[in-house]
């Protein structure tokens, strides 16, 4: 599904009615505007960006809007996660409705998966469902957040807790706005990529080994990597719109990536979320070596992987302190994969060839915690 | 599809695998346990409920819940038209994860409209979805607003035009709790209920001419009324599950009567909106005469019927002062149906054949709303 234009990559979500295309490539963000004329002709747009995105980014994008004669207003956002909070999420959608956007018209997410989420929410709900169209600008979200339509906000019971799921009509991703992320932001998306290969494609796996450098570098396999990691959501999110089945598979490394999170109480400065996926990985991995599942040699090379891409593989070197044997578990027994006692979490037998295990005994997690915490 | 037991009476909204019933008839408080205990085995649930109400009838719900061993919180709102606002909303979410409701548990909407559309959006959103009961106690809500899965809340900038689509998992419509309704409430929703018959169905019209007494008594054939309505709302809805068709049907009278209840600044003391409803049919109808589109005597008959069930068929019958010329059509303009210059209204050729009509032009509907408000 991918097509072989080196510059230019498009990966199509077969959802149906609600089916959309992917642009990947280099030099996307100056032709936004011919590409949304021609999928929402006629349509006026609400802006919601990242402030430090369109600073950097803006004046492209609606020069590029301006071209295409369309109509256009912008909403500036704070970065970081609060920003993905109730009090913003009213505001965005009093916005939509304040610039009269009726129902041919859309809302343009233009930041990371923050903005992205939130933006989202705020279309699926304005005039009960308004178009959508996502130009992702970090590496995580132009790999994971921005495919598959699940748009949400926190709430101060916890992350993610409130949404719906809404589909874009159109993603943008640009790889040349990732030029000025931060290299902490690069590899921590670059987590998520690699989540692909070692959930089901090996060879995918192997091919990143081989090119990481030059995906860091900019080089064409970059679009290359990124198209991929969305054809590999894509499939599941196909598969399963809604979350009741194999798209928990996505959730690799993140039962223990969202209870790490959760103790550093998502500051930015200690831990961020593609880095605590990174560390969550690494731990399903050396849990499933514990358990008899997964061949040493196969754990060492996935946190190999990662830690020549610069991202942490130890709880030990997250900054700050607070992770508790205690802490840790009460976080993973609150998380909502948990049914009746019994812990989920996605295990695996080797590279690329992870599973759901839905009756993980929390005694064995705990103990496992216990070495790791001492090592 | 409507069973033929006299005291109770299923109907089926067919919506692939968001199906669901709709049961109605006299008793039913009283069997919500065992009801919702058959469909969600173990479910907890949050009772959304409006205060008067839940003064009258919560403890007969809860009884009935208690006999079934499902466990319930209630979170109690103010009655009235304003509990549907963001506020009321993020509380309702924030009350529906403090509760710690997973997937498998569900809310219940126990009160009119109001609790309905507000209680489904919140179910619709928490953990991006959750199951959902509607316990309909005023007329309105049996016959129209909980049939649908429409759900939202007011802004600022307009009424319901923030929310989601989310069909409950089962609608439970006591007709004996309709007893404690004010007669001018009953009467409000009864526009509804005539609504059907004037869209496209004239026999029921003319079984509603003869039965009116005995559905105002509280006879068996309040709840046949009720189930035919369901009924005709379910097969509109299950042809355009969101509203991008012939759904546009249900809005007899509703552009008038929108335009009229925001001029009365949705002040319940003047109007309600079963009230608005009713003045807008008479003047579609009427406005179908002079456009020489409907027989004068079918209008006549239709505004004899509304007047003689209590409800208002004129402007002038409104308290209070506002209904201009001026502040009546750039209400019309504003309303949600306009599309570039030309006016959307369903207009009819007689009892139960009413039609969308999409190029009605403004000039005309001013003419015909002086000649209104000077007759
Ligand atoms: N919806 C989903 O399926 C899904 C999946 C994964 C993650 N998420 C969510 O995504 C969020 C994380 O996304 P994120 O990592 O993109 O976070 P983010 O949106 O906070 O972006 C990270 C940082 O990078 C900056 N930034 C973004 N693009 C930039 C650019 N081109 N140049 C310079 N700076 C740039 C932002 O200002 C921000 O400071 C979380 O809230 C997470 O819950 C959602
Ligand atoms: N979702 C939809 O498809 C849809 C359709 C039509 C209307 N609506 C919405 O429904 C709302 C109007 O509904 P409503 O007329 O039920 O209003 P409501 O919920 O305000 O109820 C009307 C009044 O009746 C009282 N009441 C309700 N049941 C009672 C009972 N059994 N005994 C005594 N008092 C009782 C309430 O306390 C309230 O004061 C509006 O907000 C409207 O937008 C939604
Ligand atoms: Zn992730
Ligand atoms: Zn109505």
């Amino acid at each position: 599904m991918t097509d072989e234009t080196p510059s230019r990559r498009t990966v199509r979500v077969e959802l149906g009615p609600r089916s959309y295309d992917i642009l990947i490539g280099s030099g996307l963000l100056a032709e936004a505007g011919r590409e949304i004329a021609a999928l929402l002709p006629k349509a006026r747009l609400l802006i919601v960006a990242d402030e430090r995105v369109d600073d950097l980014h803006g004046a492209a994008l609606r020069a590029s809007l301006d071209r295409a004669g369309i109509g256009h207003a912008t909403m500036r956002l704070p970065s970081g996660e609060p920003t993905k909070s109730f009090p913003h999420f009213e505001a965005v959608v009093d916005r939509i409705l304040e610039e009269r956007l009726e129902r041919g018209d859309a809302v343009l997410a233009f930041g990371g998966g923050v903005i992205g989420d939130l933006a989202g929410f705020a279309a699926g709900v304005a005039r009960r469902g308004m178009r959508f169209v996502q130009v992702p600008t970090s590496l995580l979200a132009q790999v994971d957040s921005s495919v598959g339509g699940k748009t949400g906000i926190n709430s101060p019971r916890g992350k993610n807790l409130v949404g719906v799921f809404h589909q874009p009509a159109l993603v943008l991703a640009d790889t040349d706005v990732l030029e000025t992320l931060s290299a902490r932001e690069f590899a921590a998306g670059y987590a998520e990529v690699v989540k692909y290969g070692l959930i089901d494609r090996p060879d995918f796996f192997h091919w990143l080994e081989a090119k990481r450098g030059a995906i860091f570098a900019g080089g064409p396999e970059r679009a290359e990597a990124i198209a991929a990691s969305c054809q590999a959501k894509a499939e599941v999110v196909a598969g399963d719109e809604r979350e009741d089945g194999n798209r928990a598979l996505l959730n690799l490394g993140h039962t223990f990536g969202h209870a790490l999170e959760s103790v550093a109480r998502y500051d930015a400065e200690r831990l961020v979320h593609g880095e605590a996926v990174s560390i969550g990985m690494a731990l399903a991995h050396r849990y499933s070596v514990r358990q008899g599942l997964c061949p040493g040699q196969d754990a060492e090379r996935a946190v190999a992987h990662l830690r020549a891409a610069g991202l942490p593989t130890r709880i030990q070197e997250i900054p700050g302190s607070g992770f508790t044997l205690d802490a840790l578990m009460s976080k993973i027994a609150q998380d909502k994969k948990v049914v009746r006692g019994a812990l989920t979490f996605i295990l695996t037998r080797g590279i690329g060839q992870s599973f759901v295990a839905n009756n993980v005994d929390p005694a064995e997690i705990t103990r496992f915690l216990e070495a790791e915490l001492a090592a």
